[in-house]
């Protein structure tokens, strides 16, 4: 391991001291890791949005980086830490479905860190980040190998939220996934199960709006047009040119958007 | 100096130029640097924030880490650059009580930083983070020695906000030291002095409200509900099962707190 | 190149993937890479801030390190990569004047990036951060030669914002370039070409307010008084002690001053 690469997805903000904590017990362990903030501003508690996070940018690490993800409502409960290994990458973080959707898309083997030997002593009851998240993944970037974190298991947590429903002949139920800071709203529906919209008579129904037209790019549209587009993620947008499409039509993460196909 | 870490705390925010700029300034002199954010989300000028975070995060870096700390409302004033020598660490700063808790709970000796040739030339009025405090620390995590920086001295600014003051047989005055994002209230009342509070008989006042119940997790208790727990920085802290404590109390930064205990 | 440092500067915020995911595609190809943010909180497709933002950082930074600036409206659209060579330095992003300021200041070569063969495929229609500047970016800092990415071009874009205009004999018309996290309202005067205000006599009228006050540090004027200062980047801002002088005033990004000078 030349160069070990660590990627932290927490909902810790950045006012707080808790990632640069992590990071520290990460350097003591691993002195050559390279460490990568993906975001700290994951809405408290909110773990599809987790999920989403991080599936949206492992794909983009080389082989062996080793991705943390703490979002974790249940710290100091019985829900147990574990390990992915899929795509060539490591996952570790708590067992709550943070993991879903990287699972949805790879080949996957998870293990239960079992192994206390490997975590900061005494454990804090509040602060899993730092005395088990942390020092078990920079020992993975420094090289120790999957088993030694403790045995496969079968009966980790998915959680089900990237799935459109089919309501209809025509239609589809789905969610809002993401808001992302320009306010582009990332549905659930993704690009491969509903492919070649732009060619196709549709429509995406949001509260009260129905948007029905299709861009290929931000400033295809007049300003101010809501508009449908193909996010760089492979799911299904609506965006607003040179405005935020989520304010425009005052929605918000988790709520209903159904599909409409001619 | 294989690996050598540097650490920055400020309230410099992370939407300007600032932070960025002292890291360019470190990597120009100590190219090696490993360059970690605590915070740039210090409340503007508010040095028992930025102490009590610096504090909460230096023991879990590796010996001889270089912590910068620019929350510096005298900047450009007489007040002195310092260094810091404690737990086999390096703090560098103003000397306006920033290292009041790490000195507080370390040995520790404090330098003021007179040799102006370790600066970078001219020294503007207002931006010493880049011009005093980044050279300085940059040089130190590149193997300079501390007696470059200037001599010991003994009247170095140390700030009274952490302590408890008993007012009674049974009470006890604090304040409330931080606010973290999930609306945790962080007092200044230390597990170290108040042990065993859970299993005790006790209540802490704040505002109108009064908390009697403790808590070992985050999810021991019906949401919405108050409680008294130990947070992972060793203080008393009062939070709310999925809700901020902050919000529901309705309190800020400062805010008188009365421990009884019967 | 032993430690290559590139810097990011973008409107992405740091809630969404997009800045890790950057980074990913950056350490995938040059893994010695430093990777330093400068900021991703330019306010979303505000050319000027992020012009004023890297002009100020970029030359802290060492020789060949390699800053890219992705705050791009037109991204999917015919505006093209580009890459300035100034100062020892590389600067990659769109063409759209995002190095207007730093082409004011150095020498430069400009570069339209046409190798494709660089990119990340398939390129999308809305990152290019991440298929496009990223990848050549990450290419330069590992070593390739500029010749790589493309031929020299004449025809890239400069905007017009950091130019005073001369409407009196005693009066300049200037605008706000920027209001940082202190609410120090960052004028376009510059310096070098307003200098000794401090010993004439001379007033900055913003809205209602003219302000005739001179402070050399943050400290001079008492609390709350509106003052002019010589900011760390060569520009005439105006402050306010221990407040925000923009909130004071009541002022925004590209609002005019009026400087006069008896």
């Amino acid at each position: 391991m030349a160069h070990p690469i660590l990627t932290l997805t927490t909902d810790f903000g950045s006012a707080d001291h808790y990632a640069g904590t992590m990071k520290g017990v990460i350097l003591g362990i691993c002195p050559e890791a390279r460490i990568v903030d993906i975001s700290h501003e994951i809405t408290p508690y909110e773990i599809p949005e987790a999920a989403y996070t991080v599936a949206q940018a492992y794909s983009f690490f080389p082989t062996r980086t080793v991705h943390i993800v703490v979002v974790d409502p249940g710290v100091g409960t019985a829900r147990r830490p574990i390990l992915v290994e899929a795509a060539g990458q490591y996952f570790v973080g708590p067992d709550n479905g943070v993991f879903t959707m990287v699972c949805s898309r790879e080949a996957h083997k998870v293990r239960a860190i079992s192994n206390e030997g490997l975590f900061r002593q005494p454990v804090s009851a509040t602060f899993h980040g730092r005395d088990i998240f942390a020092p078990v993944a920079a020992r993975l970037a420094a090289g120790m190998s999957p088993p030694h974190v403790g045995d496969f298991v079968q009966d980790y947590l998915r959680l089900n939220f990237e799935k459109a429903v089919r309501t209809g002949k025509r239609t589809w139920n789905g969610t809002i996934l993401k808001i992302d800071r320009f306010g582009n709203i990332i549905t659930n529906l993704r690009r491969s199960e509903f492919a070649d919209l732009e060619h196709r008579n549709c429509s995406l129904a949001i509260g009260p709006y129905h948007i029905g037209v299709f861009a290929s790019n931000y400033q295809q549209t007049a300003a101010g047009e809501l508009f449908l587009i193909y996010g760089s993620g492979g799911y299904l947008e609506v965006s607003c040119s040179q405005a935020s499409a989520a304010k425009v039509i005052g929605c918000e993460v988790g709520a209903p958007v159904e599909l409409t196909i001619w």
